[in-house]
């Protein structure tokens, strides 16, 4: 059986890949991905046949991918965070359609709501939403109307592109959807290139979000109702029913 | 520095786990956790100390670990899934105030939306809510809310602790809020426990969901408007403009 694996290597760096994703990228004959992915993990691999195409030629790295499993190699593509949302698992099965070969395995990975989310404290205890604010598959307004949604349902959100060149003022009028339903002092934390040189949390208020200095390596979190800061971390605890519990 | 780490072992599996949770596990004195997820991981860290308690017990599990790590002891403390989503992280946050010891440490792991959607396939390509069952700290009024929003807003969903000995109906009562705004058609799917004997996906429509068999080991996914069964899997596409693209 000719196979195709799609491994989410998590935010960047070694120690967040699971043991599943290293073990497949060690078991593989070729690895295909994004050029600035591929740079990640390419000193660790390094006895591995490597296939890149540059950002937005998704279609053609599947392609590539596929036909190169079809050939009859072990192919494993990676995707950064997980490898189903906002991965390429998804655009795999498109292209594959109903044809048995090759078999396409599904490895997770850790997704910047998970790794960013522990950088910053523990911002996601509750229920949220994971929204990206990249319009160039999705029109800007279906992404209102998920902002709006989701605050008018007091969820947690976390913001995924928040900026790119051709994106500056989305975060901005992101945020400007958001406090029409939350109070301007919502603690909020942007994660920063989580796993990769440079690293850091930062801490603001939601009115302080809207100019807040963001690239296309953060993520945003947008804490909710119960949301605060404790001991320098932003938290949201778990229930909205402490008092009731036994042995809370 | 006191220290204690708060560590996401994702499923339950072995495999599942990061590089940095495992390193954490082989070089803490002792593990505290949930006896059934201790039991997860007993035989491979073996020379550890173990404390464990019951189920509900998790302020005095929380105390039990922050006080073990005050003794001066290396602390990890296990959750299932990832460490803040649905974790102790915050309950440890908060529990320690603004002391500064024992310095926290927050350990990412796979949550079920990363490792339940691979196993389907690829449901989350796209923007989503995580919204729980559980009405034992949350009222049931709010996640009514929060149901009729996502599918409002057409997110994908997914449904953490979709049942319990206590709460039968849950599910079904869910099903029935979002039949308001979904089609009956809607693809669907649950993963049973993930990562452990017994691991299956199983893949129905919305009207099929609302009397589906699922327990405290499910997690349930509900597509949004894009999403389809393509060879046997569960997808999302990841744009609405895909014809718009210039390599798609």
């Amino acid at each position: 059986m000719r196979k195709l694996a799609v491994v989410g290597i998590g935010p960047g760096n070694y120690e967040n890949m699971t043991i599943r994703a290293d073990r497949a990228l060690r078991e593989c004959d070729v690895i295909v991905g994004y050029t600035v992915y591929v740079d990640l993990v390419k000193e660790r691999y390094a006895d591995k046949e490597f296939l890149t195409t540059p950002m937005l030629r998704e279609v053609e790295r599947c392609e590539m991918a596929l036909e190169t499993a079809r050939g009859g190699k072990t192919v494993a593509m990676i995707c950064s965070g997980d490898s189903g949302i906002y991965g390429m698992a998804a655009l795999l099965y498109e292209l594959r359609g109903e044809a048995a070969e090759p078999e396409i395995e599904v490895i997770p990975g850790l997704t910047a709501a998970c790794s960013g989310g522990a950088l910053l404290g523990a911002p996601l205890t509750h229920d949220f939403a994971v929204i990206s604010l990249s319009n160039r598959l999705t029109p800007w307004e279906k992404i209102e109307k998920r902002l709006a949604c989701a605050a008018e349902a007091d969820l947690g959100i976390v913001l995924y592109n928040p900026r790119s060149k051709g994106r500056p003022d989305n975060l901005r009028m992101a945020c400007d959807i958001l406090l029409r339903y939350l109070p301007e002092d919502r603690p909020c934390g942007v994660a920063h290139s989580i796993g990769r040189e440079g690293e850091a949390g930062e801490y603001m208020t939601l009115g302080a979000l809207r100019d807040a200095d963001v690239d296309m390596f953060s993520t945003v979190f947008i804490g909710n109702a119960m949301t605060k800061m404790i001991g320098g971390a932003m938290v949201t605890p778990r229930g909205y029913r402490r008092k009731e519990v036994p042995d809370a």
